[in-house]
């Protein structure tokens, strides 16, 4: 079997063209504001139920929020993606409603159901905690496995405690309910000892081919977090999302990234947690700096207003 | 005095444009080899006292090396830069001679004078290491004071340890040389304690409005470690470029990085120490994920063979 090199798992992620060869793409505006907050693809816009609150140039290859004044921008998307859910267009919304999302760096609070934010190209935002003890063996890294039942990316093993953070949440926050709410871990703990470090971001085009429902625009911003426990500290499922916690050694780690184990951004995820670690050195790893930077993605939408 | 944000110290450093306003911009080609090694100004291209060894093509905006039998590329830049420098034909040079650095990502080893090589634009390594303590205060970081005498940035603070890399070592041969040399500390106490953190990577413009002895295209890669130590050891200047060091609070750092005191890069380089140590986070810097990936810039050039 053919192993997967860091890069190559960084790729897999961030694989959406930084030249113009990814062909035709909508981009998304919002009222009052020229920087576009997605991308599209001709085929979802073509597909999507609009409404008449959205305007779409097929010659500029845009898609233009009116402004409206009975209408906020987020009743606007709910309208949308509501007769998308009800007609069953997309195969991702996999006819169900998700949280709300904020879109990052609007000028306005604006919302969007979570499972229809690909659609649209809108930034997701996760929050990723890497959990880890240093034992008389070296660093240990508490490793789930990911339940059977799960949508996306069932059996893969992925980050101690890994979420999508809801317009409601801060990063940290969500970090907090998700150790409790996936691995048992109560709040003091993580409150006591966590540590912020900083924040990944990539952009990819979803296919088939990757385990996507259809081909989408990925683009995220995962914020990654540390906290090194004793050993007496052990992560338990409580919700349904993972099956197993393995303690796992950084050679154990290496060897099921190799494998192509992990769910693709929890890849990335592990392999930040590596370089910061000081475990993928410069000197150990010929493709450091491609990795570093493929990492941190400048996205083409504003992240503040 | 208006105080600078860290969105700020991060753009004083990665201030090339990333659309094509920067006008136009010639682009160096070694042999043998379609990906372009660095972007040179036309002011530079139009002095530079280029030998047959280079084609310049001023419709296409290229600089091509020439494949010769006789002269290794390190030879042909040699001569250009050894001629550059008997006529001291540009400020950036001063009249000196510099160690050699490697072109980076090259497919046979290419050097070229350090001095030289904003002129090129060629990308230049640099590793930093910041050395801290924590003690009932909280942390405490260890930052140099320029000597008055330095050519560039001289009183402004510094990164503890910091050079660039010459071609002759790797980044942690130069952080374990450098920790002796500017701060009298033992390598295997370095050795012993460091931890590699990744690396930074970001394009510049360099003005004379920025301290810069005329405009150049600076894209660097900084590669940074962390060393906590015990409050028993003290760096202590040895060569002649730190003039102090000084033992400050985060809050100090903080307020010294508002008042523009750090040198731009090493600013940048304490920004991402404190994203990496939890400091600067998602909660309170609006500008997280913005200041993150200006400082992680995929640079046009290749680093890889």
């Amino acid at each position: 079997m053919p192993k997967s090199t860091y890069l190559d798992l960084v790729k897999a992620c961030d694989n959406f063209p930084y030249d113009d060869s990814a062909g035709p793409i909508y981009k998304l505006y919002l009222p009052n504001d020229d920087r576009p907050h997605g991308f599209m693809l001709p085929e979802i816009v073509e597909n999507m139920p609009w409404t008449d609150d959205f305007e779409v140039d097929n010659e500029n290859l845009t898609v233009q929020l009116q402004q409206r004044p009975s209408t906020s921008s987020t009743t606007a998307f709910a309208r949308v993606i509501n007769s998308a859910i009800e007609n069953d267009v997309f195969d991702t919304l996999h006819g169900k409603h998700s949280e709300l999302y904020p879109i990052l760096g609007a000028r306005h609070p604006v919302q969007f159901e979570r499972f229809a934010g690909d659609l649209f190209g809108f930034i997701a935002r996760g929050a990723h905690l890497t959990i880890y003890t240093v034992t008389d063996r070296g660093m240990m890294i508490w490793v789930p496995r990911r339940s059977s039942h799960m949508f996306t990316y069932p059996n893969k093993l992925d980050t101690t405690v890994a979420g999508g953070v809801p317009a409601h949440q801060t990063p940290f926050e969500n970090v907090v309910q998700e150790a409790d709410e996936e691995a048992s871990l109560p709040a003091d703990l993580i409150k006591r000892g966590v540590r912020a470090a900083g924040a990944l971001t990539y952009q990819g085009l979803s296919t088939e081919s990757n385990g996507a429902k259809e081909s989408l625009i990925v683009s995220d911003v995962v914020y990654v977090y540390d906290l090194e426990v004793g050993q007496e500290v052990k992560p338990v499922p409580k919700d349904d999302e993972v099956k197993e916690f393995y303690l796992m050694s950084v050679d154990e780690v290496k060897a099921a990234l190799a494998r192509e184990e992990f769910k693709t951004n929890s890849a990335v995820v592990m392999i930040d947690f590596f370089i910061r670690h000081g475990i993928i050195t410069a000197e150990n790893e010929a493709d450091y700096v491609e990795i570093v930077t493929r990492m941190h993605r400048k996205l083409p939408f504003p992240t503040t207003g």
